[in-house]
């Protein structure tokens, strides 16, 4: 049985393998690609995405970009990890088609209302347009099946010692996004660090054909690999977890974000003792599973695509 | 010449009174009342909204609603002041006619797309719904042919003594909105506190047919009434200002609105030195000509209504 | 009678005039003077008030310096408004006495405990060590005769809109000693920007022989002067006020200091309503009658300095 | 040969048990306690202290009590943790011998000034008393040999998730202290939460004679003990570094202590990364070598207790 998704995201490197694992699962019937400023401005993730659609053979899915930038603060990005393009050294053709008509959060409002209780909502990104989609119509949190972000976490931060960098960029829309009444499924820092692309993962990503130009040039840019160590492929765990619910170990806690912090903001502060909780938070991550699912869906598409 | 007008509002005893101002005046074009939650509920600014319309005579302008609480903050409301139905001891007929279909944030959208330059905004209540608008289609700022709010103040709040009661209601709006790059015109507590009911006042708009039956009953209800001081119409005072713009003296100034403190948030820290103003802030109403006004337009709309 | 007062300062301009008057006053008894870093660094300080002492022929009064910087924050001065060495344009001759032995905050302390309820103690500088002699000794609340600042407003403020530069240069210790279970009478911008030195005031000031060497070129390097202007002699009201309480008018109030706000920080949040006041704040001051006074003062001082 | 050692601290069952590891230690020199308001009042904490002098036969080191309470904040304790009295179910005999004359703040400042280079200031309790003399003699950090706190963590804390009680009582105080110009050394939950005492440690502590009678009523009532877990003895950490600095690994990073956030208040935010370090933050503990020194010094003061 197959589960249906729409995910928002910033590609960005880890989102475009997140995509990759999602074009190569039998698991997921991909309904929607929304994209948001992020990593880099709305324009490049929004021109990533389409890119991807047709590079990945993600058929119609529709794409639908949102917002540019976050609800309250000025902008920022990562273009320092992800590179000036969003996806380090990788290069793909430019698409043929062109994104839907409509706004992010007009889409994923009317997803999840024409199909109650259907739609796993991902987001790999800021949570600017979840945000604004649950202001607009408060009742998405009844009708979705799961909401599953890849942001933040329960020790300590990457852009900074507090704070992760999805959750920085945005932290009052996901002030709004925790406290929207649903229960969000958090695939922080905490276990997305375990999933990192040393020699040994890489070694098992290069006979995939044309999805290695992908695949290669893009990780290689996102950090140095060893033996030990690597890039972390942060979203794809977010979405290894849709296919694969059996991969993370996840424990109740109340997440609350910080906005007002001198060197605080953007953190998840997060009360795994607190008896009104409101999040599943990721706190252990089954890594060479982890790894087999994605090699093999990699393995899946790589046929496909020749 | 009429200009455009379309209101943001949240009705209300002095929306409302703004409201009888547009209809009787004749230099106003009304183009939608678009509602969210502030003074009350937005279940009941919408259906105040609605009656309004009817009992005004207000013909087919659009009622659309819009958000039912802060962007980012817990919901509070002023019944303390307005009554729990919003419109003091005021009773009007209920509404004939339903909303509109659509979301506020839309809807202010595209009639400032679809005429550009011509359209008139003014928001009157919390400033969730503008700030959504914002956020969700930039451009509307350069839309726009002028942009009027009721709130916040350069000396002292109301609601507390750092911050009035529309900015307070939801500060993360209000900032976005003062930052969003166009030009804000402020009519603000410093002006509108000099616009009260006094008994000689009243006794201008007692003679008012069925109109009476609206403004005698809210008004009394919203502040104790004497020679000296009265409830003060701050919301008819925006819309006073897009009828004839010499009533205020505007002074520019770069305002930012408070998100932070502990005794200051919602307040409108306001800069008349800086040299990067972003806002027209109201300094001096000629509250006589102010009065004139509103006695003769709601005069003629008296003598419409019977 | 006389009044025994303490005074805290960082002289500064109008510290040195407050001194000036207290020197030509027959009401008051200096019992001690303590610096504080803040208009200028506390060497300046310190050394200004040396100087004051042999010039303004202020006797054996002990001179104790205190604290160097605010409590929790970094460094600020306003050498910008009161010059380079704290003092305009004005030159003293060099003080030949010494400071005292030990540091302000004993002092303060000692002088409370051994004189109690007889002394009044004055404030007109940064609060740092009035908040770290509350801190210290919490029981000098008990024994202060009475407790007045220059510092703050309840409208809008000097260094910043929001902000007055005493309270702002060190917000956490305003906080301490508008909370410390005292009564503060509090003289702020809101009366002190009345007593202005204009054209009018200064040329009562000319034929004050020896002194116009320290008033004249102070005050005119303080601010321009004209028929309707001029620099306000912010801590000679507080000074004025304690020779003689009938200048001002005090109204209870319940103060708060913000420390936490973007833009407000250092703000007095004064709430006039509260139920539980810990102020008396000065709402007004017979400006006619403060200048009779410091005019008399000074002009006493002059026979006596020659 | 022996280190110099003043404490200040708010004993509490830990830190009673860090005084007694001094008291058993051949290579200390206790010049002195200092007492703070903090697990208890500052009364309990310095009738603890001065019950704890002659139990655990200190000799005539000087007893000074300093503040009573926060530097800005309202008070706080942890008398559900540390029991009404602060020592759990011990009881001890009552002191003989009353405190020293003077202030903690002075006697702190005194003894480094007396003693420039020699003295090991320990804080195990908030750092009010600390904070407040580093800003009366801003010389004491040049003064001190070492300057070692309990307090904070780089990953969690425990009287909230983002904070530990030492420093949430006092956050100003802390971050007067870590910005003072010195090294902080920092011994934090992320190490003391690894010195539990299990049932085998206990165990190793049963045949101490009088002492005993201290240290089982006061660490059963601290916390459960099992085979895995037991009360973390936080302050004796500290303690044991200044005896034996080979226990802990020591990681220089940037810490500043979060005061604005809504959670995060009294997090030290660590940042291992900074080019401009200015604490040694204790990053692991040789928890047998620790109870090693533990049991070696208890079991000689038990032999001279009796």
């Amino acid at each position: 049985m197959t589960v249906s998704m729409l995910i928002d995201c910033d590609p960005g490197i880890d989102d475009a393998l997140a995509l990759a694992l999602a074009a190569g699962s039998e698991a997921l019937d991909l309904r929607g690609i929304t994209t948001v400023g992020g990593n880099v401005g709305l324009d490049l993730t929004t021109a990533n995405a389409l890119a991807l659609r047709d590079f990945l053979d993600l058929g119609d899915v529709p794409i639908v970009p949102g917002c540019s930038g976050a609800l309250v603060r000025g902008p920022m990005d990562a273009a320092h990890v992800h590179g000036a393009g969003g996806l380090g050294d990788a290069v793909l053709p430019p698409a043929v088609r062109a994104i839907a008509d409509g706004h992010a959060v007009d889409f994923i409002i009317s997803t999840l209302r024409d199909n109650p209780g259907e739609i796993t909502l991902v987001a790999t990104g800021p949570l600017t347009n979840i945000a604004l989609a649950v202001r607009k119509e408060p009742r998405i949190v009844t009708w979705v099946r799961d909401f599953v972000i890849m942001g933040g976490s329960y020790t300590r931060g990457n852009h900074n010692p507090a704070a992760e960098f999805n959750i920085l960029t945005d932290p009052e829309a996901a002030a709004i996004t925790f406290n929207a009444g649903w229960t969000t499924t958090q695939v922080g820092l905490d276990v997305t660090l375990t999933a990192r692309v040393t020699t040994r993962v890489l070694d098992r990503m290069r006979d995939l054909g044309r999805l290695s130009s992908l695949i290669l040039p893009s990780v290689q840019y996102y950090a140095p690999i060893t033996a030990e160590s690597g890039p972390a492929l942060h979203d794809a765990v977010a979405v290894a977890h849709v296919i694969d619910p059996t991969l993370l170990t996840l424990t109740p806690a109340e997440v609350r974000v910080e906005t007002a912090g001198h060197y605080t903001t953007g953190m998840t502060v997060t009360d795994f003792n607190s008896p009104t909780p409101n999040t599943q938070v990721a706190t252990h991550l089954d890594v060479d599973r982890f790894w087999d699912l994605m090699i093999t869906s990699y393995g899946r598409l790589a046929g496909r695509l020749g």
